[in-house]
């Protein structure tokens, strides 16, 4: 039997590292774009959360790239008309989002797997994932950290709220640890397969691996390569960076957004900061609310035909509390 | 040779009338969800342009199912806190689109070809197309009304602008007709093929359908079945319903809009109104100038780092002009 | 707390086939084609696996939609020379794929949460699944058969091979109820909320639910609506109703082809059978071999550029074993 | 007004060929994978037809960059059994498609309309066209060549027949060029607009661009950027580098297959060629007829359930007519 370990190993193994470092000790020739900055982190793990990480691992254009491709759509009037970050703010401000579709990005996730269930729902994506019916899973599950054990929100119907106590928080952390290594003790012991491959159990024929595998929790990390155009990338960012989505699929679009867009497309990446993730919504009730308080009026929820809920809303997005 | 008439008939012959008819006068039993309001109008042409129409052939679901299939997301808690109208705007305001993803509907439109190729780049919906391969175009082809004969825009790149003068308007629909008609009589020429199918020229052997129809023009008329989902069918006219998109296309959304999404789901319809049509986007940028204003400030465009065409529009949409 | 039963209750609560007879009791007049032998069974909860189900709850089109688009792409041409199955033949026998996209079905699913994760890989469909970040999951989970519990397979690393042995086998079972029953024990602990929506115990905010959920296995039901048109169902059937997907899934894939398929589009269904399922693909290399051997040839592998493998399996195709 | 020459040019202006040649003269480093083999003709334009072109302007990825994906999902088994080509093999057989998901490339393509009105049916892809609502077509159309001008088919509904006669020809010719040529003339006459961008008429105001367009035929060619991942390449190439295929989309299908293809990924290329371009589909009871006959039985059309044009084409399929 391969040796039941605990939860501790870091993202990566010694010959993953190893291995890292052999393919960005090889430079090569080409005539397409590079990025530097990105070249710089290529292949790199970049950790998330207690065992996860994000990897670049192959990319196909830049920003000039996107703006290229606006101007096979438009022609030579946008050469003369605008510089470079004014064409891409333009192409965002207006959702012209043809032009970001021409650039390709490439990644090697590991992430737990109720990470994965919301993360799939992007569906216009490639996706590769570690098949447990071919292999066998590490022993790896994801805990929260103390800061992130949290009573569900009293505001809404999902989401977390304030922190639980320090004896609810232990004992949180215990059940999840002990669950977690006694279902992957009983998968390892369902498999009965060594590290060399022969049968621990010599009486046990070990059960399939696509069977053994669905006593696993849903803390398990798995892993794949994700492939997505910079448009649908932005889309996920947009649903995932927010503030509703769940923390732990948050913890990757927040590298994403920080330590890769920024480093690939630094123009677009801008762009989107201000014209998506800072952005806000007004609808046409709303707007004609901030009309009216533009123009000197006291105005009053009642008869404006918006929603208690959707009235502070607005408020707070105007500052107003 | 198949008489070359001159483009005047309306969108149906007495035969698809006929057809229709039949199709109108048979009820069947069903156990699914029905719209009365929409089979009011099921199967008949709803004209577009001087020879388009749009038929709705078919539809699955109503409001009631966007709303089932949210609270299957969402289980019990939405039944309680919100009534109906009220969780579809939830939906559309939050960006939960899934929901209206269960609701489909059934398009046979008619149109010129270079409306279809601007239609055609919404790829998330089913086609199927009249071939020109297999199949004999009818002599249509689309002339403007002389309200839409209107030189370049002056203040963007694309789009219309002032309309042209009368004899500059009589001169652009002289051409249009009479290359249409010649284009349509040397097609047919090329044909070589009779109403009886035999040719009419027995000397010539008649060019494949598949090379005669390049002589066409892109005003000629096309038709299709077009099946799309209620999500991806209000991002259409989100896209295609708005002020910068080529009127005729815009003809089909507006269309769609007033004569076929609000009999089909009414409630989804005032939200797209509310939510998207009529509202707005401020960038992060654009919201702090709008704080600003809200708080007394005087604030000017020097020092919000938003370019003088983004200022104009902001300006405008806040009705400072 | 809720009293943690185990995993013992059948497909259907008594309110749920309640609505289900309700949904059942209304019929409504549509102009629409309808599909009795579908109607037969709509809302109604068709058996997968032990607590699964597969319920149909909206259909849009038919074998005779599937036609009419066809008829619409080539013209009046197919009306004359074919009858509705042998149209219906050639467009599946020549991947003529869009008409098929012109039916949509709507589809209840209750599955295991790891059958989940490899149906949601088709992503040409619509997906609303029963949210646990809202909602709290129910203590169901999958057990298999005692005829399913099969070794890993020796001939290829994916799939089952031999059963295994009584002690085993019960092992097996004893290790995945115990688990099981174990982790929903735990996840009802952590949320601390009694069906009266009150804490059960006064001392304990609760978890959050979307990090309580992450202590269950993936064995566990989730539900989902799923939608998807004719060509991708029947792509998916032939991935997934082939030798070589897991067992768990073949299982629904069954139901929707012997079930669903063949009373929603009798015609399409039988095409299917003969076209794709039944169907067996020829390499260049294999067609070669096959033709030489109807020549008389006497053939050996050596020297047909195929592999031993891929031999084998092309011998036991033509039944050459 | 800018002079309306004939239809004359090659494929690149000298201006282009300038721009592709700087390109081309400039070398980067990077740790990505490249193929030496595709940088050879990076940029240049590949001819098709009488005026078109495929550029090849930036690519991701390569035959390693599939295998690598394969062993993600598989895992380590699949290292130590099987070398690449025979792995890739084993995909393309299996209708593995994800791994072939993993690479990526962009063409810059100039193509007939009535073309990129059959390429645009291949959703999976992302797309940037010359816009021809904000810039003005040059004077280029299709003409085809002599050994084109053929009759419809009489064999099928679709596609070509017979190559018409000398007369006949001249004519077909003489039409297509006349009348694209006073299409051009009249397009550019709507216009209105010099080489300088000013009025040549000062007296008119000119037609808008978008108005204008839809005078010129659909043999007028136009230019994209096409992205495609290297699964939905071999989708296009199988369904357009097919006899059934129309000759002039079947041009740019085979300088993808031939010139592309072969140069950036072989082994795929390879397989492809094996299992999809030259591979048939044995229907169930096509296959039935095949291990009768190599049964040593004589068997008929007649009871075997296959109609006669697909007797035929089997009967062709086997070398056995």
């Amino acid at each position: 039997m391969t040796t039941v370990e605990a939860n501790v190993s870091g993202p990566l193994t010694p010959e993953q590292q190893a291995e890292i470092d052999a393919l960005r000790a090889e430079s090569r020739a080409t005539l397409r774009a590079t990025v530097p900055e990105l070249e710089s982190i290529l292949f790199e793990a970049l950790p998330v959360l207690d065992h996860g990480f994000i990897r670049v691992v192959d990319y196909m254009g830049d920003d000039a790239a996107v703006l290229q491709a606006a101007r096979v759509s438009y022609g030579r009037g946008t050469k003369r008309a605008r510089d470079d970050q004014g064409l891409i703010n333009y192409l965002m401000r207006n959702w012209h989002t043809s032009p970001f579709e021409m650039c390709e990005i490439k990644l090697h996730v590991k992430l737990p797997i109720f990470v994965a269930r919301q993360w799939v729902r992007h569906r216009m994506a490639n996706l590769n994932e570690y098949s447990a019916r071919y292999s066998i899973l590490d022993n790896e599950f994801y805990l929260p950290d103390r800061e992130q054990l949290r009573a569900q929100s009293t505001e809404n119907r999902q989401g977390r709220g304030d922190l639980v106590g320090d004896d609810e928080a232990a004992r949180v952390l215990e059940v999840l640890r002990e669950d977690a290594l006694r279902a992957y003790a009983h998968y390892d012991e369902l498999l009965n397969e060594g590290s060399d491959g022969q049968p621990v159990d010599a009486n046990r024929q070990g059960l399939a691996r696509e069977l053994a595998r669905m006593n696993l929790s849903l803390n398990f990390y798995t892993q794949w390569y994700w492939k997505v155009d910079l448009h649908n990338l932005m889309h996920f960012l947009r649903l995932r960076a927010d503030a509703h989505a769940q923390y732990e699929i948050r913890a990757y679009a927040d590298v994403l957004s920080e330590q890769v867009l920024k480093r690939w497309v630094p123009m677009t990446s801008a762009a989107l900061e201000n014209y998506r993730l800072g952005a806000v919504q007004l609808s046409a009730r709303g707007l004609e609310v901030v009309r009216r308080m533009l123009a000197g009026e006291q105005v009053e929820r009642e008869g404006s035909g918006i929603s208690p809920a959707e009235w502070r809303e607005l408020m707070a997005t105007l500052g107003r509390e």
